[in-house]
């Protein structure tokens, strides 16, 4: 028996989010659906971060556990059943004790931004054609970087015991009419990004001044954060494990 | 009564296409339904450029006629009730005699092709992620160029009345792990972009020598180009006017 990563990336768009459910299409679900079509036997796959539906992610993981080998073109030919949206990375041959979600140190995050109308975005990133003033979300943004508490920026219904998180990146990033918001964390509460950029957003046009943002932190309240910016924008884009951890790539393209 | 162009882009993967027909969502049914939520009357619009369903505009035009004033901010205004995928850019005051398909001189094309799996370019690529000679597809492009009835790249069902269109531009394009086929002349027929496309892919792939090509173009015979390279990789990329009618920007962001 041995245990595998599997590293994978896709579009959230047409997806109800990553975790399997009944009646709904997942990212599980047809990652495990293109296994068993593949390996002519059920897999079972456990999920490394989940993502809301309508979430996109460059990077996500799945463990699984296995007797006999993958397919020795276990990739490309995933590839060619999995529908265009969903994309196999790499499979990673790991100790047998390894958990894609515990061993996880970190996740980083990006929310996509877009300030003048573009088609090709609409589907990728949140449209706020405001005025903002880009200074000001980048002092909240660093901010941020002097809390470690962040019960204010999490869903209430939550099952986990502490608020605590702590924040490696929190910096804003423009490309073009593009504003890219970057947050790197060793955990992240439920709905977390998407409240933290919301909340900068309305700092950015001046909705909030810099010292309520600092309020908003400190009163560690889950009903003050503003509006969830819509899930469409997020991309979880890393999940970084410990560097032993991912040697023993065992399938790529 | 004032002549008007209205300049769009859009991307085409949930539309039936271009130009209006019962029954199915089209880009002209979104500006008609948009132009009469604003200005409460009805609008009709004379399309341009003519795209299938599924396919992508970074440019196109209609032109239309109104006694009179558009709205202030028609543009921003517009762009808030249409959908994230439809955009308008601009409207220009013409002469009353302009003609957006008429007067068009020349038209250009961009069709993309992705060589690895990629779930964001799924809607606006074409996966193929064979062995390619790029050299061999850059002397078809070339091979274009020396010809002028393009019979052979058409589709039967059409009413033109001559085959023959002025190649302008005809090139091969890589950008890392995408290729991008892009193409100008004075006039296109229909499904042509695709079937040069589809065509020069094979060439590519040596299914099909430079010879073999050549005799294809010779031939004019609508029977012989390959399948039609699917929509969702083609984008228009602009129309062209002669520089002097669209000089006078009314409404733009």
């Amino acid at each position: 028996m041995a245990r595998y990563f599997l590293e994978v990336a896709y579009r959230g768009t047409n997806y109800s989010g990553y975790q399997a459910q009944e009646n709904a299409p997942t990212i599980q679900a047809a990652l495990e659906r293109a296994l068993e079509i593949l390996h002519r036997e059920k897999f079972e796959l456990t999920g490394s971060s989940r993502t809301d539906a309508g979430v996109h992610a460059n990077q996500n993981f799945f463990h699984f556990d296995r007797t006999e080998a993958l397919h020795p073109q276990a990739v490309y030919k995933l590839n060619a059943i999995l529908p265009g949206d969903v994309v196999v990375k790499r499979f990673y041959e790991v100790p047998a004790e390894a958990h894609c979600r515990f061993d996880a140190v970190a996740r980083s995050y990006a929310y996509y931004v877009y300030r003048s109308k573009d088609p090709f975005l609409a589907d990728r990133a949140f449209y706020f054609p405001y005025t903002i003033d880009l200074d000001r979300m980048q002092a909240a943004a660093k901010m941020l970087m002097d809390y470690n508490d962040f019960t204010s920026f999490s869903k209430r219904n939550t099952q986990v015991k502490t608020f605590q998180c702590k924040i490696q990146q929190s910096e804003w990033v423009q490309h073009g009419e593009t504003l890219i918001y970057r947050v790197r964390a060793n955990r992240f509460l439920r709905g977390m990004v998407r409240a933290l950029t919301s909340t900068q957003l309305l700092v950015g046009r001046g909705k909030i001044g810099l010292a309520e943002f600092q309020q908003i932190i400190e009163a560690r309240n889950c009903e003050l954060a503003s509006f969830a910016a819509p899930p469409h924008g997020l991309f979880l884009e890393a999940v970084h494990y410990p560097s032993e951890l991912l040697t023993n790539c065992v399938s790529n393209y």
